[in-house]
């Protein structure tokens, strides 16, 4: 059955009825399905976005749309077996979809967590601590990050239609910037597919998500420097796509995830009895077999001690032999075929391109089989190992990525040599090296790691619990720099925020606390008429503030406080040793005693709305407190936040204890929860 | 007198004598130097800076560096007048010199500063924390930042010869990243004799700044993806730069900094008689006129509301009438020439384009006069103040930049309004607004931000101690989005990390302890067969922990406490209370009691290397104490660093408290001071 793929285009499911491209089957060439953009009205589109996309999700605060990410996440978990069904024509098998539709779900959940409980449920990003200029503290700076008015153009690659999307969807809609997706059209039936699901949830904002089926047309045509593009493909239609005069002329953030030869290095320390080796022959073995080999972080050089050149290639041959070719619908144990017979053309040019330098150690590009699976119609290829003759001399080696189940065995002579023909990738999105050896990893790691956006020390340590060579994490920047692209994704938040302009605020202390709504020195910190300890989370008001009364700290309280707690450090205790310690002059109280202290001044004992002091921030003794010194504490309430649960907030003061001289002693951010009205 | 510029390639000064290009003074139009980069080679200045200059820089910690860059601030301000001197021919007055020469060497200091402060004493920053994949805690991620192996191209723009150099140069160097400076032409010879101050120096380790006089030549086409190229100039040139295919093809980090038709708002709330309004006109008038309004943040657009429009109108008339012209050489009261006929040619042009849309209520394009000027000769041109006619509908105001003593008034009717005529300049360096009303401050502050790099939002609090409107500040983002260019600049360590490469480790805890040099969970912590209390700062090894015997905390002991401190929260002292709080199964011990105890338990009394604690950060209390529990602690060394005096080192220590069942119930970092050994 041949569908014709529909664009989502301002919130309704357009389907065209001319230029439409055949989608073939990877794994009998039939034609599944049919695309195309003809007719769609690319401006419109984009504003859609800018004036009902944009303005529905910046309404929505970060906690509000981390929420819908999760709900969407649950609802794609409970509908996921209609991709898997849909994606087997895409020549991945069960394992290799879980990889592209689970690993696509929990990267949506990442987020969606990583937005409740790393963002604030407020609408721009404090970021950095805040800037004082001028001696008085009358003038200040902050940094925000607030959501670019624009649009997020995604342009996914083929080989994971749902991760590829959810991947780059999720920080773009957690900013609060509505999303134009444009999937690779050789797998864009299940790119629709998940964004039908999507749509139908009704879960996200009208105009926060639109889908294209087919080719960008002039979409770029009207793009501007609120806009963000985010690509994932070859360097070439990245070149074509990035050469608009528009990304030039208004600055459009263009982040691309390109090429990448990345390579896996067998450690100068390991030999094959060591388990290292072991853990090298079945990563790079399941980095060439996993998707065909057809993913952007799979491992094509392979770098090796000259001395284990051999038993490498003799392992991976025994390994790669045991590999079978199946049909993706039926053995998720075997490798499936390329995405289309178009592709496995590619693969086999760019093996024929490496000839010259490599010879075929393990498969034949031209020839293959397996278990009742058609190897004309489908675009099945064996794997194919390949040796450098002359690893110093090749070039190719290290700038034509088979985009396959291919790689290629490099000797190297000594460490220097290894970084050399690393760094000759000229950036990749990852590298893994399998070492048990403090230096090796070392010299090796900072060697190539401005080279790279991740990389991988594999050992028999981590190996367990390891993610893999191939696994990008949400927590972890995905991009490599030169020919990977430049771009970062993922990353935990440093992805959202390239869908934000980073803004130096400057003004008083009093402006800066009504805009972000956090207290700092010198804004207003008006003296409570009620202890805050008694007002409930939503009643406190930022900057409100209490002064306690005053204490004094004998000698005998320092005495007593030695024996009870046991802390009879020298500085407490022996009045010439502590003169003879350069920070003191003379015996002085405890940090802990003035901790307490200060507690025992500004503590409202009576049950009431605070609940916990669940703990203590960024705590500096800034002057000794010596015997007869008298303490006072000033409480101001610095920011408040929602909490996990919605009948408590967090609450962090502002803790200054000051001495009779009002000179500060002690500073710290205390945290406390506090209850809610219910 | 008029001198060849030099080049410094591959620390070699190099004269040229073919393609000169003659520098006429803004003054009076002599000739006072010629330049060329004619005869360069390009490739071998690139070679010199990757093979010379990185290594010799990334031998060097971030301290070493941040010495050195303190080290030069301190031989060129010694020798600040020979700049002075020179510069007056660029048309500079003695003030606006003080903004480029002594602002470029503020801009250093910071570096320095922040470099010593901020940065670790090591060769790579580690950035975020630590991420656990897996249950076991086997397997983690840590992103760092480590310099990138290529170099910092930095193209100037003619109006801050010192200014523009060092502030791109001090935080490449810190990076650790060469780099090739390229002065605009014009002002090239203020640059060259900088340069040359800071080669005879002798502070740079060979091969980390070179200058390049004249044009660029081919040396686009040496440069790969380990590169950065920051630039500061037109919108064309900057097109013209960033097309060139090795940008695209490569990946080269392109950081522009662009024209920019920067706002200055006066709020709906201000009426003539508020100091704000005062400080507007002030600060218009002194942006329009500070360096013959040659800034790239200098105010553009004066947006008015509409019933001020008349009154701000006739105040700035009178304040510019006030405005003299004068030889920059002589009078640094008076405002000095353009950079040069030609600038002063096209800043006409520009008024002339605006014409269609803005009336002239002050000033004379054609006409000028001054005492004992030669207005022929010299780049003369009088502050010129345009009106908006129809707002709405203007196009050019929000378009062209007439990049001289110009700015139009334009008026708004209503808050939405001012913000969609800001918007329309798509993307400023930074805008002002002047309010003393915090909801006109929020709607417009926010309004804007994402159209911005930098917000100031002045009012009577602040305007004494603030820096104004066009004052770029290091530690303060500096470029904006869109037309701007997009490119971020200052910022503190932001612009740092731009010429450094992020990668995510992934690794044991083991492994990442020994690459980071700072102990994380899971880490090995051998324990130490003597109190490292005991050690010294240098004798400390990362990692090595002391685990300590265990003491019960008695239902006497927390009433003890609470009686001692005074804090008998009803948590520590009523059974009933307690149990009915959300957190707590009963009474619970005080969490600084807890902390003392804790100290107790580890502090070893007797004098030592140990010798302050000074602050404690992110404690968090995990699970509460109750009567009769028992706890100890497990004491680890987290991570050292050096101090700002040598006799002292910072030991940061991973404090974990646990009870009798194992369960941690407080974790935090304890801070230390510990002696070196001398």
């Amino acid at each position: 059955m041949t569908t014709t793929l529909q664009s989502l285009a301002r919130d309704a499911w357009v389907t065209p009825d001319t230029g439409l491209v055949d989608i073939p089957s990877a794994i009998d060439g039939r034609v599944v399905a049919r695309a195309s953009s003809a007719g769609l009205d690319f401006a419109a589109i984009v504003r859609h976005a800018r004036e009902v996309g944009g303005p529905g999700l910046r309404a929505l605060s970060f906690h509000q749309r981390a929420d819908r990410l999760k709900a969407i996440g649950a609802y794609l978990i409970e509908r996921k077996e209609q991709l898997y069904a849909i994606a087997a024509d895409t020549g991945a098998n069960r394992r290799d979809n879980a990889i592209d539709i689970d690993g696509g779900l929990v990267t949506l959940a990442a987020y969606a967590s990583r937005g409740r409980r790393e963002l604030p449920d407020t609408k721009f990003i404090i970021e950095g601590e805040v800037e004082q200029f001028g001696k008085r503290g009358s003038f200040v700076g902050q940094h925000i990050l607030s959501p670019l008015h624009g649009v997020a153009v995604h342009i996914n690659a083929f080989n994971f239609p749902c991760w590829g999307l959810l991947e780059k969807l999720a920080p773009a809609l957690l900013a609060g910037v509505p999303v134009i997706a444009k999937p690779a059209t050789a797998t864009a039936y299940v790119a629709e597919a998940l964004v039908k699901l999507i749509h139908e949830s009704g879960l996200l904002p009208p105009g926060a998500l639109q889908l294209i089926c087919g080719s960008t047309g002039d979409l770029f045509d009207h793009l501007t420097g609120q806009d963000v593009i985010a690509f994932t493909g070859s360097i070439e239609t990245s070149d074509k796509l990035r050469a608009h005069p528009n990304v030039a002329r208004h600055s459009i953030r263009f982040i691309a995830e390109r090429d990448s030869l990345n390579a896996a290095i067998l450690g100068t320390d390991i030999a094959p009895t060591d388990p290292e080796f072991d853990l090298f022959v079945r990563e790079v073995a399941r980095e060439m077999t996993s998707k065909a080999g057809q993913k952007c972080t799979a491992i094509r050089r392979v770098l090796v001690p000259r001395a284990q050149e051999a038993a490498v290639i003799a392992a991976l041959q025994a390994t790669l032999t045991d590999v079978k070719l199946g049909d993706p619908r039926q053995d998720d144990k075997a490798m499936g075929p390329l995405v289309s017979r178009g592709q496995r053309d590619t693969v086999r040019a760019a093996i024929a391109a490496l000839a010259p330098e490599a010879d075929i150690v393990f498969g034949d590009p031209q020839r293959c089989s397996g278990d009742g699976i058609d190897t004309t119609a489908g675009a099945y290829l064996s794997p194919i190992l390949l040796r450098a003759t002359d690893p110093m001399r090749a070039e190719k080696l290290h700038a034509i990525e088979a985009f396959g189940p291919v790689a290629t065995v490099i000797a190297y002579d000594d460490v220097d040599q290894v970084i050399e023909l690393v760094r000759r990738g000229e950036g990749s999105l990852v590298a893994s090296l399998f070492t048990y050896d403090n230096e090796v990893a070392e010299q090796i790691a900072l060697g190539i790691a401005p080279w790279h956006g991740r990389l991988l020390i594999l050992d028999r340590d981590c190996a367990a619990e390891s993610t893999g060579h191939g696994t990008p994490l949400p927590a972890l920047l995905h991009g490599g720099p030169g020919r990977a692209g430049g771009g970062e994704e993922l990353g935990g938040l440093r992805s959202v925020h390239h869908y934000m302009q980073r803004t130096a605020i400057q003004c008083s202390p009093r402006r800066l606390a009504a805009l972000t709504g956090t207290w700092s020195r010198g804004a207003p910190s008006p003296v409570s008429n009620l202890h805050p300890f008694k007002r409930n989370f939503d009643e406190l008001t930022v900057g409100e503030s209490i002064e306690t009364a005053s204490r004094p700290i004998t000698l005998d309280d320092i005495e007593h406080f030695a024996h009870f707690t046991g802390d009879t450090f020298y500085a407490h205790m022996d009045e010439a040793a502590a003169k003879a310690n350069p920070f003191f002059p003379g015996r002085v109280a405890h940090g802990y005693l003035i901790l307490a202290f200060a507690a025992g001044l500004f503590v409202d004992p009576a049950p009431g709305p605070l609940l916990a002091n669940y703990g203590l921030d960024n705590l500096r003794f800034l002057k000794p407190v010596s015997p007869d010194d008298t303490i006072r504490v000033k409480l101001t309430v610095k920011q408040k936040s929602s909490a996990r649960r919605p009948e408590y907030g967090e609450v962090r003061w502002d803790v200054e204890v000051v001495n009779q001289n009002n000179e500060p002693v002690a500073r710290y951010d205390l945290l406390t929860m506090s209850a809610r009205p219910t």
